[in-house]
């Protein structure tokens, strides 16, 4: 599923044509092959669950997550081409609900479905189902951050170019709230202006990274996180382990 | 699930800005949007059937046909479009082949889960989604043939519409097949020709009809449309009568 709305939806919705250094599906074998592909995949999600040896309880239950996760997914991604349309500058709570639909609700169906076939208590559902949307919450929160401010060798993308394209991230939200007199200026210059020299782009980075934004949004990142390792407190293992560590790794990652 | 192929993907592998003189969702909204409602109303489908109060075992039958149908759908419409970019004409088979796959399996699972609904007696399923499945294929046939020789009025199309653009329909490949001499070098001269002249599309067509090809198409749509018939011969009542004008519908209709 993931790979789906990624290949496919995510990209037509950037316009982009390439993804982590990769030409994109639409832009190799052009967009109605793409479509069908995620289609095909979508539909394959499903056909694993209900020829699975589960039981029919265990398959109902996942198939109405999955669904509920699918729908949520598109009206998040809906919400962003929306705020992106629009001029209004979204609160930092409207960003926070538009990637829990987007991002979260994915993260929190892969996990709540994993306790389904485990155990199906339902306080191990409502566990882990917790812990995915923290953990979707905090990659997604990363993951803008380092649109804005990775570094271009490793992302494959050119610096600030989550800023040049406009996209109203949360660090970039922080930017415009925090900034003030000339800086404001230096940073709304770059934003959403495709015509932005590299210069004024890399000035904007550096007057976002001297307000301090990066540690600001990695704090907020990291109390996701937290209470995503709340939710797995009463369990022990290394499997815990192991969520543990991912969950690490996407707040600490640079990529 | 329909109106989702309709609208959506559809559209897009024809390139069709229009239908039944509607504009498409991706012309009036923008493919982002188009793609993200087709996403919505493929997981409304099965956030219905999993919230529904039917029993565990009936949801899972449903969701594993469904499932497997909209891979069918897929695979069609890939056929579809592979055989669009061939030079190389199809069998009338391969024809069959494909349009079992884009449209009967869509026409055949509708039917064969009002089964598992109603009785969930497999006996009762294969009936109805034998039915569904020739009166899928009945219908394909009759629409590829309204689409060479419909008329515009009614259909809202040009006149040869799909012989300009260079369908492999059963009529088409009916009519490439029995052409000879002077007959089948009128019909390529139109054939997957966008600047063919009204009237060089007008003669085309009226050899085809010269050929006594519609006669043909109606006569292997009315076997299919029998086979769906026997299928329903156990049956008796209201619903089996609205059935069978379903399908009196489907291989009569000129639109």
């Amino acid at each position: 599923m993931i790979h789906n709305f990624t290949l496919v939806h995510d990209d037509i919705m950037d316009n982009d044509e390439m993804r982590h250094g990769v030409p994109t599906v639409h832009k190799k074998f052009g967009m109605p092959i793409a479509i069908l592909a995620g289609d095909v995949l979508f539909s394959k999600a499903y056909q694993i669950i209900s020829d699975s040896k589960l039981s029919n309880d265990a398959t109902t239950q996942l198939v109405s997550r999955l669904a509920k996760a699918c729908v949520d997914v598109c009206e998040g991604q809906l919400l962003d081409v929306k705020m992106a349309e629009e001029k209004r500058i979204p609160s930092q709570k409207e960003y926070i609900t538009m990637i829990g639909k987007k991002t979260a609700a994915l993260f929190d169906v892969s996990c709540s479905m994993g306790a389904i076939c485990a155990t199906g208590n339902q306080k191990d559902i409502s566990n882990l189902s917790n812990f995915g949307r923290n953990l979707g919450i905090a990659f997604q929160i990363t993951d803008d951050l380092i649109g804005v401010m990775g570094e271009p060798k490793i992302t494959k993308k050119p610096v600030g170019n989550d800023l040049r394209e406009g996209k109203k991230s949360l660090p970039i939200l922080m930017a415009i709230e925090l900034s003030k007199g000339k800086d404001k200026k230096v940073i709304l210059k770059a934003f959403g202006n495709p015509k932005t020299t590299k210069n004024d782009l890399k000035n904007a980075v550096d007057v976002i990274r001297s307000l301090g934004i990066e540690e600001n949004v990695r704090t907020q990142a990291l109390e996701y996180a937290e209470m995503a390792k709340k939710s797995l407190s009463k369990y022990s293992g290394s499997a815990k382990t192991e969520l543990i560590d991912l969950l690490d790794f996407v707040v600490k990652r640079s990529l």
